[in-house]
Order: structure tokens, then sequence, then C-alpha cells
């Protein structure tokens, strides 16, 4: 099959579109023909060797897919249009996964739209519900608005009936366009200081719950801008991870809770678990298109390079979509 | 009534007996007979000026109390020996609470022994096993393992099943002790490096669940001590508040929580429903012995100044009582 690997660490360049052997089905795993897949930070930092995989997966790069199942197991049905998270492999004709580690894909979607779907609402879920306990009235601060992850937990949010949606993004394109998903405040942290509005915004509470992609640049920022009892999970660290001043009297005072996760690296057990979760509290929305996936855009598998420019421009709105064909 | 007030923010001296108006009870509220109160490092962070009484609260000192109920509330009856945290005014003859903030003194204890146990108990409860979620097998960190908290942490990680309860104290003393109420490894931190040893006794693993009271101190040293998935709870900061250096990436990396709290500050519903799982999970320990309050000394209540120096002292091994007599 055709696959996308690294050559060596390093820019978009070294994405080689590689012939590699079919991946096998072990008893009771789900063989897939990959439709569709999408592109994660992860894998910009992977690319450059700055995010090794975890033991054990792909060395081929890409975290979700839609597709359509190729054998039985249990009661997933061949050609069955499904879609998950993987820990590597996307990036491919074919791939295999744990018959608990996907879910149909609702029948309106396309197979683009699909693979939109499994990384952007399972980490926003993970982090805005799981890990941040993000409750009916209570208030959020969601960073990159604009990211794929952004998107969804805007929508998240308001689904969930959050009081306050406060969104960053870095251009006013973008915060309308959050605006347009939920966001009840926007705004742009080129211009405006967040960890005042967001104070304003909710008379001088701040905001229960924020997601953070950025890290050590707005780490003082995050801490003002928090409640007492704030959940504030940490993400991603676009801003870098060098914090030279943290005052744990604040945290004490606050009673603040900082949940660093990621997803990639859990287990399938986990995994399991959190879609069980999303299906449960998300599924039905997703079928009647309350919630839905974002495209920015679409490029065929051999533009892998050119998707992975896009990403790191930091241009795009939602998610950036390879088509397998 | 006699009670205990601060003239002015300073020193033990400051602490004056003074006589003051018998509290009354509100429609629903529970008058007691204090019979003993106990020392909390808060008492001495107040009567210095530095942790101010939540708005609201009682002037007078004290957290908690055992004492005999005067009046008919609810299925509390006249004379029914009881023991509870308050948010203030229990280094005092008679104070008011609400009837969901106390519970039974098992009835072999005495009055001195049932006022080294609310806090304590509460405290390490609340941090280990609500927050840290301690579960069996796993291996918890306890700092301070002579403190209040410290001994009534050490039992409980015991009776949770922990496989390593590893333990820091600054005796030899101290350690002998903390290793006979269950801690698996104890560590003088004026000679060892608590994170290697952590890190030997589990084998590279590190610790689950880590009871932090000394903050800036030890920040590095926890961090390199915890596993992933790690459960930081930070409830003190004798050690200090100012950090100048936080690496975000071990926070992502180990997918770490750090959990600031404090229980002082909480609301009578929190602490009510805090009271309802710990009895549910350990009055019956406590009713047999199992788990058990460890009294360091008894003093009168006109030799409060003399019980604060003990502890400013840092000698104590558990908790200091003041009896009401």
């Amino acid at each position: 099959m055709r696959a996308i690997r690294v050559t060596a660490p390093g820019g978009p360049e070294n994405l080689s579109l590689v012939t590699t052997v079919d991946p096998i089905p072990a008893s009771g795993e789900i063989l897939v023909k990959v439709k569709a897949t999408a592109l994660n930070r992860a894998d910009i930092l992977q690319r450059r060797g700055k995010y090794p995989p975890p033991e054990g997966a792909s060395d081929i790069l890409g975290l979700e897919f839609s597709g359509e199942v190729l054998n039985q197991v249990g009661s997933w049905r061949v050609g069955d249009r499904v879609m998950g998270i993987v820990t590597g492999g996307a990036y491919a004709e074919y791939l295999v996964t744990r018959s608990d580690q996907i879910m149909l894909v609702p029948q309106h979607l396309s197979w683009e739209e699909a693979a939109a779907i499994p990384e952007a609402f399972l980490t926003a879920y993970q982090t805005a519900r799981v890990l941040g306990k993000l409750k009916k009235e209570e208030s959020i601060l969601i960073h990159a608005g604009g990211s794929g992850v952004g998107t969804a937990a805007i929508q998240l949010a308001k689904k969930f009936g959050a009081k306050n949606i406060i969104t960053t993004a870095g251009s006013a394109d973008k915060l309308e366009r959050c605006r347009a998903l939920g966001a009840t405040s926007i705004i742009n942290y080129k211009e405006q200081d967040f960890s005042l509005i967001s104070q304003k915004e909710t008379s001088g509470i701040g905001v229960n719950v924020l997601l953070d992609f950025i890290g050590a640049e707005y780490f003082q920022r995050n801490i003002n801008s928090l409640a007492i009892d704030g959940r504030w999970v940490l993400i991603g660290s676009m801003g870098g991870v060098k914090v030279s001043e943290l005052n744990l009297g604040e945290v004490l005072g606050k009673r603040l809770s900082l949940i660093g996760t990621t997803l990639r690296s859990r287990t399938l057990d986990y995994k399991a678990s959190l879609l069980a979760s999303f299906r449960n509290e998300c599924e039905t929305a997703l079928s009647y298109g309350e919630l839905r996936p974002i495209v920015d855009s679409i490029f065929d598998l051999k533009e892998v390079a050119a998707a992975h420019k896009l990403m790191e421009g930091n241009k795009n709105f939602g998610k950036i979509v390879l088509r397998i064909i």
C-alpha cells in the first residue's frame, strides 16, 4: 500500500510517499480501508523528530481516520463507514485497529468531514469535560479557538451549557467564525489582554475551565484568568515550556488544578473508555449536525508536504484533511 | 464564655484569654460544649495576620473540636459526644455548627484524642483519596510525615492498600514512628534526596500521589518523584511559594496534575459532603482503632501560647491538643 513516512527528522520535504506492506489484522482487530485522515500538531512535532511515537506504534504518520471496514469483527460488518483515532499509521491506504477504538460515521458526512472529527472532538471532550469537568452555567476560556480542537471545544462548551465561552485567536476573520460556532466573547491575542477580558466577562469571577495549548507564554495571564477551583488543562506548549516565575500562593489561594495531558500516549483501554463516554454524551448531537466538523482544506495524500506547510503557517481554521485516493 | 482571641497580629504572646458572649444557635444549628480543640498550621498563620479568616467566620481561633451536644437537632441528642471542623471559633468553651458538620466520637477515645481527629483525618482523606484518588497498589509520597495530617495520611494510605508509603521527616525518632504507623520507606529530608529514593523504591515508576505541604523548596524534586499520571496535591507552602523554574514539558510528558487545595475556605456544603464520604469509608476503622489519632501533647486552654511555640518549633509528632476546662 501507499503511505507517508518521515525519511529523516526535518521539514515537510522529508515527508515521503512510500510503498509498503499492507497491515494484517490480528485476531479481533479491524482492517480499515482508509478514505481520509487529518493533520495534528503532533504530526508536525513527530516529523521534526521532537515527539517520537510511543513504543510499538507505527512509524507511518497519522493519528485519525475515516474509512471502510473490510472484515467482520464482533458486531462490525464489512462496509461499515467508521472513524477513529490511532497511535500512528493513518497517513496510509490501510490500517488495523481494535474494535473498541472506532465509531460510525454520521450518515450525512463525507469521508473528508468524518476524518476531521476524531482527534478534535475526542481531545476537546477529554480536556473540557472529562478532565476540566465543565458544567452548565460555568465559564470556559479556549485558546487557539480556530484550531481543530478549539472549534470542537467551542461547540461542546455550548452543548454543555457553558455561560461564557471565551475564545482567543489571531485574526478578526477567525474570531468571527469562532463566534458563529458559539463563542460568547472573542479576543484577538495580538491586540488584547485575554486575562483582563476574561475577568470582565465573568464579572470578576474568572473562568472555571481553561484549555491551554500555549504554555509558558500565557502562564501568568492564565492564572489571572482563572476562578477559584479553576481547572486548567494543559494540552500543548506552542508558546514554550520554560516558566521563570510561579507563585504557589496563587495556586493555593485559588485552589487551582493544573492538569497536563496528551491523548496519543494513552493506553488503548483509556481511549476505548473515552470513546464510550464521548459516544454516550455526543454521538446523537453529531448525527443530527448539532456538533459538526470544521474542515479548513482538503489535500490529496501526495500533497502532504503542502498540507504540513499550511498548518505551520497557522492560517487554517479547523482541520486540514488528507484524502486517500 | 472564655475564648482565645488574637489581640494584634504577631507572636504567641498576642494570644489572649478573653471573656465573651456565649454563641446562640440559629434554627437547625447545634450548640456544643467544647471539651477539647487542637492546633493547626493555619492557626499560626492566622495569628501572624498572614491568613485572615474567611468572611463571616468567627474571630476566635480554632478549626476543630470535640464536645458535647447541648440541644436536640434532628437525630442529634443532648449529651451526644461529637467532633468536627469549623471555620473558626473552636478555642472556646462553646460553639455553634451545622448539624451536617459533625460526627460521633468513637466510644474508646478521650475528648483529647477525639479533638486530634477532624482536621488531620479529613484533610488527609480529602487530599490523598478525594483529590489524589489514591488506589490499591499505588504509591504515595507523604511529606511532613510527623505532622497531624501526615500521621493520618500514612494510616489512610495503609488502609487503602497503597504499595509504597514513602514518608519524609526531619528526625530519626519521627521517622521510626512513621514506620510504626505504616510507612514502608522513611527519608530524613535533611540527609537524603527524597526524589532519588522515591524513584528507587518504586522501581523507577515514581509515586502516583504526592502530598505536598512544602511548595517551592521541594518543587523540582517533587516533579522528579512523580509517576506518569501522578496527582500532586499542594496543601501548604512551608518551604515558600516562589518557584523560579518550571518546565511545562515535564508536566505534559508525565501528564501530571498539580492540585492546589485548602479546607478552611471551602463551603459548608462541600465540608458536609466530604464528611459524609469520610464517614462512609473510614468511620468503622476509627471505631475499631484501625485508624487512630496521634496526640503529641495536651495543654490547658490558658497555656495556648506555649502550645503555639511548640508547633512553631516543629518538634511535635502528631497533634497538639488544647483541653477546655
